[in-house]
């Protein structure tokens, strides 16, 4: 970790603890000095929450564009500082991490590369990785360390309010570094998410967006598809069975237009694929193929259960 | 109610009190002084838990094939005795609930109806209703009522071990009386599904049955879809989303095939629907036409948004 020149800015935010949290002030050996937080919405927020919460950080800054969503940052005490100044925001911070909407955090991660340390560490929260990893492929400044991370947590809600200090305790965050990145980017990528509570997996970021197009964009598909195609008038017969399986479709809208639209070709084969089941489960009621019917309920049932809850 | 001509039997069988209940001793102006319930799993242990609890019957009978999910029931106290034999336990019922798989009630009901005493009232816990509505038309014997019913409660659990007294307060019951019922039938059988803590509403079977292929079997077989369609090397990233969206998936198979087998044609109906709004989907995805992606996206979160949690 770098030497610690703190900034007039940061040197009179002092971190006030938060009101709920039993160890609401990080000490003075804390892992971090300062970590800053591009946009403290839900994850963001969480994270901050969890540093503070844990003392990894004497400083958190929160940085984002709406004053109102910071001042809550603010208040529930996710971060100790905020600024709408994003170069000034991670001017000290040895990391950096970007939790904006996806198809926003390339033009941040760029940023926060231009105004940062040399040494510091920039990793994201972004849905879908290729895009990303890709656009910023060789655009790092000497000395700027990027590896790409998605948290698998989070759902139907969204902004500072829903943020909580344990979100991350035991979620997967995957890790997507390449081969631009050391072995000491990755182990310092995986400290920071491991510290938060969360396991950490790496794979390539084409393995991540062809997997999570299945495991979450499918679903979210499915789940608006099931929602819409519910009649209003059949609502006061929807019952746990129909709110669980459409849950996810009160996820923000502009959020998962931006996920779709960052994984289409990805979505889209996995669309297909669940296409290609719905379609063998429809002719089998259809022939009144009892047995294959009840081999496609248990197979449904068998990976359900594998993974409980 | 008639008057109160105890046999032997069920005046030997005073019931205790269930170990967790603030009111497990029925009054000796419990409303009922007999309910039989056959089938005591996940639906009838909940009535018989919930019956008790309130001190709403002197005598639950629990009536099953199996003799250990009997002892289950007793254990739990959701019932106060357990018979085999079933016209031996509805012989001095007022009230008789039929709990069982859904291709067996109209067997049970011809069978309680033919045991019962004049002016006993049967129901059932049945998720589909016209087929038993159907099949029972003209066939109770003279006093005997029956009123179809359906509690929209339960979920991917089955069995007593998961019966809750509390299960069944705040849902929905969904009655279906026909013609051949008077409005007395009709206020009994609502008192009934009332006294449990439910709200009740009355429709055909007919609509019923198109209504829950909807809101019901449609995001069952949804759900299965979604868990049939992810391999397993994929469960790893299986989150949130992909564990609401799959959940009722984990469902009995055997139950979901009855229910699905009884409902087929509207079932088929439901799904030729949400395929449509799936293909909307897929085109607007493939056009990236983000315009009409949002627009779905925002209807499904509207939708999804009426109903809450």
């Amino acid at each position: 970790m770098k030497e610690n020149t703190k900034s007039p800015q940061t040197a009179k935010a002092r971190p006030k603890a938060p009101a709920k949290s039993p160890r609401g002030t990080a000490s003075h050996d804390a892992p971090y000095d300062t970590v800053a937080i591009v946009g403290a919405g839900l994850i963001g927020g969480s994270i901050g929450l969890a540093l503070r919460e844990r003392g990894l950080a004497r400083h958190v800054i929160g940085i984002g564009r709406r004053a109102e969503s910071l001042k809550l940052a603010l208040d529930r005490g996710a971060v100790s500082r905020v600024t709408q100044n994003l170069a000034e925001g991670v001017a000290d911070a040895q990391l950096i991490v970007v939790c904006t909407p996806v198809e926003s955090i390339v033009e941040h991660v760029t940023a926060a590369a231009a105004a940062c340390r040399a040494g510091a560490l920039i990793t994201d929260a972004g849905s879908t990785k290729r895009q990303i990893v890709n656009a910023l492929s060789g655009r790092m400044p000497r000395g700027v360390r990027f590896v790409g991370g998605h948290p698998l947590a989070g759902g139907e809600q969204s902004g500072p309010l829903a943020a909580r200090a344990d979100l991350l305790i035991g979620k997967t965050v995957v890790l997507t570094p390449t081969s631009a990145n050391t072995s000491a980017d990755r182990r310092d990528a995986a400290t920071f998410w491991l510290a938060l509570g969360a396991n950490v997996i790496e794979m390539s970021a084409a393995a991540h967006d062809r997997a999570v197009a299945t495991t979450s964009h499918l679903p979210h598909l499915v789940a608006a598809a099931m929602a819409a195609a519910t009649p209003q008038k059949l609502l006061p017969l929807a019952a746990g069975g129909w709110q669980d399986t459409t849950r996810v479709a009160a996820g923000d809208v502009d959020l998962w237009m931006q996920i779709l639209r960052t994984n289409r070709a990805d979505v889209l084969k996995s669309l297909g694929e669940f296409g290609k089941v719905v379609a063998s489960f429809d002719s089998a009621l259809r022939k009144n193929d009892d047995k294959k019917l009840a081999q496609l309920l248990r197979q449904a049932k068998r990976i359900r259960d594998a993974v409980g809850n």
